[in-house]
């Protein structure tokens, strides 16, 4: 058999959030069983894993039986801490390696991987200390944000800087960790390339996704982006010269700014997320493969999935909208809703920020 | 709220198999919790089931450990005993009700069902004992088959009459337990209709199916069925009185066969099953809703979900074929064709008709 994994194989999943949640649906329909590992117990993924670890990431012991008891190993999540991921991939095949989540989970080496491989994205400067946040701001603008350099997500980690803001007191309210100052980009428009590499480096991509944000959280998607092709083109490309240096295996996305400069439009790299995307949800319902099924594919080392985009010939584009806090609660009216797909993720507590669960439909041309 | 389940509640489901798999999976998309019930550790739905119960279907500690930890209860397959479902139902919401069980599943009781709907099918005799048999034979026809009134499902329970067979050793062979004996319907084709009916009298019926049998065991699908426009009307008006008449709330899947009356084309019912059908997966991959959803939906007391059917607007229709023992070892190239969608239940075991997956995909018109 060429494959790395058969069906009846074990994928071991580390995270218990809704991404790990529909990762080990998409395995259960390719035959494959899943084993969760989260450290909460009312994690949502837990509830359609084949077996359940719920412990700390810290856990050496834990994380040795659990690497032991799978046959390949994933994430859901980029804020695994790296650590936790070099160890388990001594024990076994894991996928994407944890060189990449080292890239990936901080914004510094982020930017220094990106400028190798020749991608565009906002100014910035590195910032340790306070006082290193002045001569940042001297260099990069007062249009500008703080954010750390780990562990941020959905706008957590991150302080826009205000005009005439105490730095000192700036820079303490981000906890005082290494961080980077980066200048805002004039954008207009946010979107994300979700692509899958195997490991035989075949490549597949989605259709450019048009992002709106709403308190940095992601409220909704369509898809394709209103781009003109060479831009949506010119995306894809850069997602997959940054797969290739990454000798990626699964599925990533990579936001992006477009920028206007002058009479030209260009692309300006906002972060990588190495694992399945919020914004590549409409998957599910508008592509022949899910995302969640193509980086079952990928990380299986399985011919990947057809990225077509379906119903969606004649102009129409998919919507993605977030049900974040309580939005949720708008869940009979969707479901009751023509044409339109409903996922809930099983979360027990509403917390404001919160994703509870997203729906998709079909708009007609504007 | 006027619906009979919130997201966050919990289905259990009894019986393991794929179906019960399949539908433990959609009621995670709809946020909801599953709790599956089965007779053996091995069973592919306690894969993707929230908590998880192996015990045989008497024991009625048990049983009433599981009703009373869920929020209303299912079944994947009607051949759990009257005397579990009816147990069950006095503790908990139990949908569909055990009064449907017990017509689907003695085979004399559906046929005086269908009669008192007025729906049409082949002759039979009841046979009790061998000397029933003769005198069956003398009324129905040596062109019939003789089945258990119980526990028949893909061709289990049943012998064709053979030419010149002695009728005591066939009684015999067939376990010596009461039985009818059917005339064989020399039909045109074999469809079946899936449709789903809410407590609330709502309905909503799928594409009439065109289905191949092998060796009495599902081969093969393909949707919409090669039928005037009027027959399959009258497919989906007979299953709606059906349903109806059953004051039935779920999926269910009602087989006939399509015969030739001189110009004419006549339904025959063959039988009723009360649950999600093989017949109704490529509506996983082919429908707006799938069976499995609509199902949990119509338990739930939630509105039906569209079954429209995707993509097929210009003479194309979706094909399901089922695979059946060591067809499954075909999965790498299944996996690797354009435009198809591979589903595997996650069996061990590779049997002679044992059902270990199925694939869908779009067919031009012919």
């Amino acid at each position: 058999m060429p494959y790395d994994l058969a069906p009846g194989a074990t994928i071991g999943i580390l995270g218990g959030g809704q991404l790990g949640r529909m990762l080990a649906v998409a395995a259960a329909k390719l035959g494959l069983k899943t084993h969760v590992y989260a450290e909460k117990a009312e994690s949502p993924a837990l509830d359609v894993a084949s077996s359940r670890t719920v412990a700390a990431f810290e856990d050496r012991e834990t994380l040795a039986a659990f690497a032991s008891s799978v046959d390949l190993i994933t994430y859901e999540f980029e804020n695994i801490p790296f650590h936790t991921a070099s160890f388990l991939a001594d024990l076994n095949l894991t996928r994407p390696s944890p060189a990449t989540l080292a890239i990936c989970q901080d914004r510094l080496r982020e930017k220094e991987f990106l400028a190798s491989v020749g991608a565009e994205f906002a100014s910035y400067a590195r910032v340790d200390d306070a006082g290193a946040l002045a001569r940042a701001v001297a260099q990069v603008g007062r249009q500008s944000i703080l954010k750390t350099r780990r562990s941020g997500y959905d706008g957590k980690g991150q302080i826009l800087l205000r005009e005439g803001a105490d730095l000192a007191v700036t820079f303490c309210a981000l906890g005082g960790v290494p961080a980077i100052l980066e200048s805002i980009v004039p954008f207009e428009m946010e979107i994300s390339v979700v692509a899958a590499r195997g490991p035989d480096s075949s490549f597949a991509a989605y259709d450019v996704a048009e992002n709106i944000h709403e308190n940095q959280i992601l409220k909704s998607t369509r898809v394709p982006a209103r781009l003109p092709p060479e831009i949506s083109a010119a995306a894809i490309q850069l997602t997959r010269r940054i797969a290739e240096a990454l000798e990626y295996s699964g599925v990533l996305a990579v936001e992006m700014f477009v920028v206007r400069n002058g009479e030209r439009r260009e692309l300006r790299v906002n972060e990588i997320a190495p694992r399945v995307h919020n914004s590549g949800h409409w998957t599910l319902d508008g592509a022949v493969t899910s995302q969640f099924e193509q980086h079952v594919r990928a990380i299986a080392g399985w011919p990947l999935g057809e990225t077509g985009r379906l119903r969606t010939q004649y102009g129409e584009y998919w919507e993605m909208k977030n049900l974040i806090g309580e939005d949720v609660l708008l869940w009979p009216e969707i479901l009751a809703e023509r044409n339109t797909h409903l996922h809930l993720y099983g979360k027990a507590e509403i917390r404001a920020g919160r994703k509870m669960g997203h729906f998709t439909r079909i708009i007609d041309p504007d």
